[in-house]
């Protein structure tokens, strides 16, 4: 049995967001070099981070340009200095005059899937800007389906015809990759996930024919979701990929196999408040409001919302058995072997790994790094 | 059907927490009065709201104790000029000099469950501190077992030893009753979850009768969580109750017969981003980075993660057949049937009711109303 890791050494008074630098670091390198040796551009997706420092850290890799979630953020690193950006979410109207302005100042690329937002955009923006065609190659939330080519074709050449729009080419998430998970089978998961990757690429492959055929000119194809961008070996056709959350990894890709337990770089250092023998957990200060309450998928018995860290230091490795069964707002119930949980006491701190850490950071306004350096994060202020 | 409202005219851009005053007010009347007619205290739990200003709101209903989740709340609250704050989540020694700093400040009440934290308390803190023990009277999740008689009974007397603590009570949290769901049955479920106050509150009774037995002097009872505190009609015993959800409602709560639609006083606008007739969906602007991805239980479809507003003005009223059926970061999809769908358009903007309003509140930094005034939320910092 792993030991539970402590991490008293940290002086955390409250749930903390912990974060390992090196394995950040060794991360993007891993990446990239898979970028590169597909022959795809790599803009990772800045929404799992959202950090301008940690941003950083990727222009050593060469990277310059990004993918974010929102208009904010698309701002937020635009005043840390990124000049190409891509909005990777549909084109909110509601935000036009900001992203008028943002269009203005960088390298904006944006997503349509409707005649009717193309219309607004080549009306009301002033700037020259990319605009890729949203397709749902499969995944079913957002974008054109990959076999409504006419539609596509049409909509490609309105954007070609608009004197301030400028036809990228078109783009898909291929979230269902996070879907294909088979219990308890790494083999068939993988395969899974690579089926998923074949069948996108596949389709996005024939739109582009298609619309090359049609008279349009250029047409790149940008992908990018972190289970099929770490699993697959090449990326046929693709001209960039935007993963994001294979930065920090979690629990969620652990299970689907995109990373090992030691390449997870983040953890939430979580106070011990109490320790039941008699039912083998320990009450700890962390809930949903620190963790985010996402449950693993395709777990039998009783829901995991984390694990805890075991492991001699840093941020150690998952120990799965030790599982946070429950989460209230500002609690959360640890399964602790026995052995383990002797050894644990109020005032202790331990380390949770999240089941999805793109949300667990989005909880946080900075991180802590494992040398006690504060990062800052971009903390959006939703609203009018 | 009811028809989906649009909140276009709220001048939002992104995804915004949009607050029901006069709902608000409602509900904080209803239960000041359901405590009062009860005899009982009301000591709401600020967790669900955590804004200076909207708890001045209880000001005029004759509250002056209230109850919050962590120790940066209290003072939080303390900043705002309140003098009697319980922090109802078992004490973080890890935050010791800080308890000890605010208890010389305000009447401060802590929640206990183990000897070696009394102890501490006892050699550290300075100024005389109310301290109740936190009893498991069938949640599972905190507190010493309700069964465990004699410990409690030796935890109070050492307590009650300690010149700087005073020994308060019993404190019990029966978070259970929001597992009472009898789905489809609205009566079997007000059953189930007067059977937990009924049990939880003949439990805490039979406690205290031991520890006055036992030469303890005095020990009031406190409970509260919003369902039975909205449905039960006495609280035998009992000196206080803390309810917290009340104030805003849910869809949860609705699911277990605490309030009426018309009763949920938040809901987060959210613009439009498409629609997709083919499948009856729109895809939102509002993921789980906005409402907080817990889903409602007892669903046997499709999960459902919030529902669209339809009626007439205001927040309107919950259309629970207008779903979200799922959210990622930053979007979600309504199911929308089609007439509605048809009416709706990129640009936008429909009001979500959330499954769980606390989780959702706490991912804002303030409110806007439905006058368009903002009303601030406490951003807790948590960390190093």
């Amino acid at each position: 049995m792993d030991r539970i890791l402590r991490c008293d050494h940290l002086t955390i008074e409250r749930p903390t967001l912990i974060l390992d630098r090196e394995r950040v670091v060794q991360n993007i390198a891993r990446m990239s070099a898979r970028a590169r040796a597909a022959g795809v551009a790599f803009r990772p997706h800045f929404k799992t981070h959202q950090s301008a420092q940690i941003g950083d850290w990727f222009r050593d890799y060469g990277v310059t340009g990004i993918a974010v979630s929102s208009v904010a953020m698309a701002e937020y690193f635009a005043a840390a200095g990124w000049r190409d950006i891509t909005v990777a979410i549909p084109v909110n109207l509601r935000e036009l005059s900001r992203i008028r302005e943002l269009a203005g100042r960088i390298e904006l690329g944006l997503l349509v899937e409707s005649r009717e937002v193309v219309e607004r955009l080549a009306t009301e923006l002033e700037a020259p800007t990319r605009v890729w065609i949203k397709v749902d190659a499969g995944y079913g939330r957002a974008g054109m389906r990959w076999d409504n080519v006419g539609q596509i074709r049409e909509l490609a050449r309105r954007i070609a015809e608009a004197s301030k729009l400028d036809f990228a080419g078109l783009l898909a998430h291929s979230g269902h990759s996070y879907h294909q998970l088979r219990p308890g089978d790494r083999e068939a998961t993988r395969r899974a996930v690579l089926g998923v990757h074949q069948e996108s690429l596949t389709r996005m492959r024939a739109v582009r024919e298609t619309l090359l055929a049609g008279g349009v000119e250029r047409c790149a194809i940008s992908v990018g979701d972190t289970p099929t961008c770490t699993q697959a070996e090449d990326f046929p056709g693709v001209d960039e990929i935007r993963p994001g959350n294979f930065l920090f990894f979690d629990l969620m890709q652990l299970q689907l196999g995109s990373c090992r337990g030691a390449e997870i770089a983040v953890a939430v250092a979580a106070p011990v408040l109490s320790t039941y023998p008699g039912r083998r957990q320990a009450l700890l200060y962390g809930g949903a409001v620190h963790l985010a309450a996402q449950p693993l998928s395709g777990v039998a018995e009783r829901p995991v919302f984390g694990c805890l860290a075991g492991g001699d230091g840093g941020l150690g490795q998952p120990v799965l058995s030790a599982a946070l069964s429950s989460l209230s707002q500002e609690h959360g119930i640890a399964e602790v072997p026995g052995a383990d949980l002797s050894a644990l006491g109020s005032g202790d701190a331990v380390l949770v790994y999240p089941v999805h850490s793109c949300l667990t950071a989005d909880l946080y306004d900075h991180y802590v790094t494992l040398e006690s350096e504060r990062v800052a994060r971009f903390q959006s202020l939703p609203g009018i």
